[in-house]
């Protein structure tokens, strides 16, 4: 049974290329790019030439990309560090419900150093509206953070109204674009963003290696302090052969980023229309156009999400039943709830997210399985007959 | 002309093993351990296999093993987790003054927060007294942190020692053992210590991966905040191929430990006894006994450890002046100056760091060329030139 995989917004596999361009530095030019030896500055000449390639792709500067371990230090570097950097000027910071975690919990963890955050509803379809940010900003604010396309339900924020609000207002406004760098064409100066987080491994890049984008001139203490490394703006050992691999990814990304979205929304309109025409009482969670590319999240009624996840893995078909970082909860996730749905709808929902490899044919292959898990347990489940 | 290697202090080749175990991992088994489908579960299995190899090297229990990206990360960690943890029961932090950067920076970033950190000196062969830390502590320290084995001259530390007296003292203690798991057996429990600090790529693992050894019952916070990865202690998505290439690396230093440390320390003592017969106005930094086996440190009058370093990496040697995450900045390390060494001393310093695969030739090649240099440096150079 060959696997179809619809969980990309979990992670992707690693490119082949990108494999093959890492591989060179783990044995051969393994070198330590902070040692001034030949075998160093061999290491030190990659790291820059994949930090090029991923400014180029989303058309930064090179030397306002700051590597980290990956989305989730981007996002807590980002907000701690404009935090510690500007509280003589205020301790408050605005962000929505429907963060990841990533930022939620530096914003917590803040809050219990003595700062404030403001975390703003959402509508039902995930969109924050800019006018609640302009009433929220304080002269405390130092801070806006807003993601800028949600990763369980796909909706894509306003975050250009959103950057000239905090600009006019001079605030700094940091995005969480782990869903969107790679596979929706940005050029982050339209954005009038100051800091914004990306990933590696949600765009075919490896796992343990993403980064920063700081806006020249933007004040920022260290998250990892330590050597001298990034030119002194983040501690550590750099992640060789995790770097190269991740400007190789960035440079396939910008190969083939209009091709995978003129053929993924296509697709994933198909697959939102084939799911709706084929099970009752579904729902679509997240803005009906105003989304990802890649992302079908819907609620089905009656039905637990998980399982329909076990179901579906049964017959080689992997999804997602809400984030991957927080699926080992089991509880119903707090960004469908944010968006206004019963518990209940919550916990019966149901995340793909295509790829740039998904083709019809595994859509369709879904199409035909789904409907016949949803009628087995249906048919089976304690919530319908509590109904009946 | 072959590459004689002598920096693996600052970083070793990634063993074949290691990238070969890694690479099922990239393209393959490339699933989210935090998603609960079987891609993802079976990544959570290989983590959880490497996790007990990392703990039985060092002797501990696999639930007290934290993943991070890295030493640095791994000593951020402990240092500012306990301190947060703590911050009701105390801020005084006692540490030494040859810390590896990664301890003193989070220290003074604490400082900055409003924690009490004291330095504590080092004699000259770079060894802290036991007694002056019992002396330093009060009764609002939270925290010692002492390191195993100093990352450039090699001394290794009384930790034992240190232990007993933070056990009775009831004081988390941290240790930075990034130099010495792996190439020093080691029982953990022997140490008394609550935390510990590792690095693969300091063990022929790759780059960007490390952990903290975090004795059960301590008390702290996390310091990556987001998902719940690692029972909740580290968010980030776990980096799949690099755990389980840092937990093959563990399996091969267990294997190989005795034969390293054995066949290092004679080839070690061998190379600086050749240095003194060979070189005039030459001294050893670091103690001359209890040091790590493959560190060999010294200060050569009259010339420029750049200048060395330069001349024998266009032989084909690589070594090191200083600490390899400092040595961009050309200041004279903190650890010479701390163990007395006058600035012009600590700027002629040389480290040669073995590894597993160094032989008695590539030593006795060494010793061929190093003093060529030496005399063709000193016979132009200025320091020399203004003595006479």
């Amino acid at each position: 049974m060959k696997r179809i995989y619809l969980d990309h917004a979990a992670t992707t596999p690693t490119h082949p290329e990108v494999v093959e361009a890492m591989l060179p530095y783990f044995t051969d030019a393994f070198g330590n790019p902070s040692s001034p030896h030949s075998l160093g500055q061999e290491a030190k000449a990659a790291v820059e030439e994949a930090r090029d390639k991923i400014a180029h792709l989303i058309g930064v500067q090179s030397e306002e990309i700051i590597f980290t371990s990956g989305g989730t230090e981007a996002d807590n570097f980002a907000i701690q560090g404009v935090a510690y950097a500007s509280q003589h000027k205020g301790n408050h910071i605005i962000t929505t419900s429907i963060e990841h975690h990533a930022v939620l919990e530096p914003c917590k963890f803040l809050e219990r150093q003595g700062f404030k955050v403001t975390y703003l509803p959402v509508d039902k379809s995930g969109l924050v509206d800019p006018e609640e940010i302009k009433k929220a900003i304080t002269n405390k604010t130092i801070l806006i953070s807003v993601m800028h396309a949600n990763n369980e339900v796909g909706t894509i924020e306003p975050i250009v109204e959103i950057g000239k609000i905090a600009k006019e207002k001079e605030i700094y406004f940091h995005t969480d674009a782990v869903q969107t760098v790679g596979h929706i064409p940005m050029n982050v100066d339209e954005f009038e963003v100051d800091l914004l987080a990306m990933s590696a491994h949600k765009l075919y890049g490896p796992k343990g290696i993403g980064a920063l984008y700081v806006r020249q001139g933007t004040r920022i203490t260290p998250f990892m302090h330590g050597g001298g490394q990034e030119r002194g703006r983040r501690a550590s050992t750099e992640n060789v052969p995790a770097i190269v691999g991740f400007g190789t990814a960035a440079e396939i990304a910008q190969r083939e980023i209009d091709k995978e979205v003129e053929s993924l929304i296509p697709l994933r309109d198909k697959f939102i229309q084939g799911l709706f025409k084929q099970i009752a009482q579904i729902h679509l969670n997240g803005h009906p156009w105003q989304r990802l590319p890649n992302n079908v999240n819907v609620s089905i009624e009656f039905v637990e999400g998980e399982s329909l996840l076990i179901s579906l893995d049964l017959e080689g078909i992997v999804a997602s039943s809400g984030s991957a970082c927080s699926s080992d909860a089991l509880e119903p996730s707090h960004v469908l709830l944010a968006l206004g749905l019963p518990g209940e709808l919550a916990r019966g929902s149901l995340r793909f997210s295509l790829g740039r490899g998904t083709t019809e044919e595994e859509v369709g292959r879904v199409l035909e399985v789904l409907p016949r898990i949803v009628t087995r347990l249906r048919s089976i489940s304690p919530l319908l007959k509590s109904r009946t």
